[in-house]
């Protein structure tokens, strides 16, 4: 090992001795050997996620059977779930519900937005939103006609400009998922605001790394993921926020008899349920959903304030000791190096983008890809240490060096994602 | 214990004995004292998707984390997991995929359906059907307008009289939820055909143990349970249908990243992926769908023409033992007789229902409750033995004697599901 290496993960040591977080980092289960700076993708698996499933799956499900809808309180999970987040989100409670995914609920909310917005039909987003986000509005304008939903996707810095009195629902995600850029949702909301435009924020990338205002901020509505920085598990349900403001007047199209006011009254008419629970559409996803409520007990003693500056030295420390390893040259960074204008990820885009991720995950350290040619890192501050990130750069710088990534068992394309 | 008993537990211990399902028991989990007349609403946790649970949230995401969508293939379980699905249904594969809610699935179905059939709007449903499914016809209507979608809800006995060609779809139960009544699901597909509406069958209390010949009947759409007789766990996610016939012009409004002809391509654009695979969504809940694929297992040496034989002798055995023991006579019976028309449930009509079905969960024998006034009993043939019927129907006789029931413990209105 070189003098510089000894050097950078003696820093990083003395760092994590002074990382008022690094108690967290027992409290996930994590593979011997490695390194996971994925956690922006799916989020480890937490200690008490385990315990809960094993309780929810063998005791509720197994021993206590139909009565566990009672008796286990299930039937109240999507609501308590939603109150655990809104803490995470600046958010009042019962603003915010656990179901469904992403996309469904950007159909219900945009949906709903164009209504309270009509005869404004324009929804405004990016051309490097994440798709799914895109692809929702295309199809509710399928559905509905171009005079009632019109998509409009703009470049990130055209945003402002393309607002005018047109624009029904501004569909923004805070983070962008390739480039790790952070949009101003307090500035933006108030301008879009201005022009009479509903917003809509996904927090996909967002939500348990980044302080959050959403009512400070005049929000309207919101998404987000639960499997990412939350940890809840693969595919765990998403979440959804309507400020309480538009209680009275929202009305989303899916109506399950889970949002009815009266669902076990079985009823033929529908009447929607007050406030957020009008969400829910069918059954909840219990274990699912169980994981998440679980997994978000591991936020109970930490701010969120507390996460976003680790995130960020945690992010400092890799641009640090790869710039020393000369590794960060070889790439193109996406990433603002300005903390006030990125996630907690960083995008370096390579022509060997790909075959460097796989060479990383064969070392031990799990990044991820992002086509056509980014090799994209996260920095979840709840399980990874100063020490984790320096050995990361080495092993970046290792593999660059040698060219490792250029041996033929890493170019093959898999599916990735 | 009297003679009657004796003779009744005697004849039914015969019966187990004969009985070539037997040994399906064992594959559950099953508190002691407790008899579970109520999988029709949860099935019961099987021995493996317990085992699967635990593979899935320890190893494959504790230790796969991210690698796991590819490693273990989380990737392929939505549609593994339809494939499974469609060998109970009467369905060649890949034309089944497990993913969302019935609610959502219906949503889907409902307007590409519409789509199909236009300019037809007009949808059929029973006044009778699973609310659910006329709430998420009304939320469409109230989206589209009613020129693109009405509703019109009918009384079973009046279905084939309503069809005409103006019918744009026909949107059916073959079990009713509360009465056990059966549909003909041949008879009516063709006589919706014949007028050239479409047909959207809910398999909810169907799939696991009714025979069904989807492909054979010429059934366009259906959507069905992962929690009910397949015994996914609570909120399973759901299946849907669509034949293959279909797939070239079949186009549903929920366009979710995971629906893309190339989900990793990340294009702005979507482009629906080619058959049944399009109605995926958001990211699949692989925890809960895990639970629904290791539970199909169940049954891979079972044939449903089994199942369904042993449900009906399993509910004959009951309505002779309660006849014997005159409890049936205090009941107006809503299930058929005959078993030709009727599903693996028998709804009891009591003035105390509710009380009595409390009654009866606080001794071991757990049922559940319709409002306003129905006792419903489920018979899943997999786990229930002939002398579980007859200690059922023995145990709601004492209840009706003693009139237990009238006690004021059993009077206090819950939450029910």
């Amino acid at each position: 090992m070189s003098d510089l290496h000894n050097r950078l993960l003696s820093s990083a040591l003395d760092k994590d001795s002074n990382d008022l977080l690094a108690f967290k980092k027992q409290e996930f289960a994590m593979p011997a050997d490695t390194i996971y700076l994925d956690g922006n993708s799916l989020g480890p698996l937490p200690n008490n996620a385990k315990k809960r499933v094993k309780q929810v799956v063998d005791k509720e499900w197994g021993e206590g059977l139909i009565t566990s809808w009672n008796k286990h309180q299930w039937i109240d999970l999507p609501e308590q779930t939603g109150n655990k987040i809104a803490r995470l989100i600046g958010a009042e409670k019962k603003q915010v519900i656990c179901c469904d995914s992403i996309s469904v609920n950007l159909f219900k909310l945009v949906n709903a937005a164009l209504q309270l917005n009509s005869p404004r039909s324009k929804v405004i987003t990016t051309i490097d939103n994440f798709p799914t986000d895109g692809y929702m509005v295309q199809g509710i304008s399928a559905l509905l006609g171009d005079q009632r939903c019109e998509l409009v996707s703009v470049e990130e810095s055209a945003i402002l400009e393309a607002l005018d009195s047109t624009t029904a629902v501004l569909l923004l995600t805070q983070i962008n998922f390739r480039t790790g850029v952070k949009l101003d949702i307090e500035l933006i909301t108030k301008r879009a605001h201005d022009v009479g435009a509903l917003v809509i924020w996904d927090l996909a990338h967002s939500a348990g790394v980044m302080p959050l205002q959403l009512d400070h901020w005049n929000v309207d509505f919101a998404v987000g993921c639960g499997y990412k920085f939350l940890n809840g598990g693969p595919g765990a349900p998403a979440f959804l926020y309507v400020a309480k403001r538009w209680h009275q007047d929202y009305q989303q199209p899916l109506q399950g008899w889970m949002g009815h006011s009266k669902p076990f009254a079985f009823s033929p008419d529908y009447q929607s349920a007050k406030g957020v629970q009008q969400n829910l559409v069918g059954t909840p996803s219990i274990v699912s959903m169980s994981l998440l409520d679980a997994a978000l007990d591991v936020f109970m003693d930490v701010e969120i304030e507390q996460l976003f500056s680790k995130a960020q030295q945690l992010l400092n420390c890799f641009i640090d000791a790869a710039g020393q390893l000369k590794t960060l040259e070889q790439f193109n960074i996406l990433t603002p190096v300005d903390e006030n204008h990125r996630g907690a990820q960083i995008a370096l885009q390579h022509e060997h983008a790909y075959e460097i991720c796989q060479a990383l995950i064969e070392n031990g350290v799990i990044a991820d890809f992002r086509a056509p040619d980014i090799l994209r890192l996260g920095f979840s501050p709840l399980f990874l240490s100063f020490t984790d990130i320096v050995n990361a750069a080495i092993c970046l710088s290792d593999i660059m060096i040698s060219q490792q990534y250029l041996q033929p068992e890493f170019s093959v394309k898999q599916k990735v994602t």
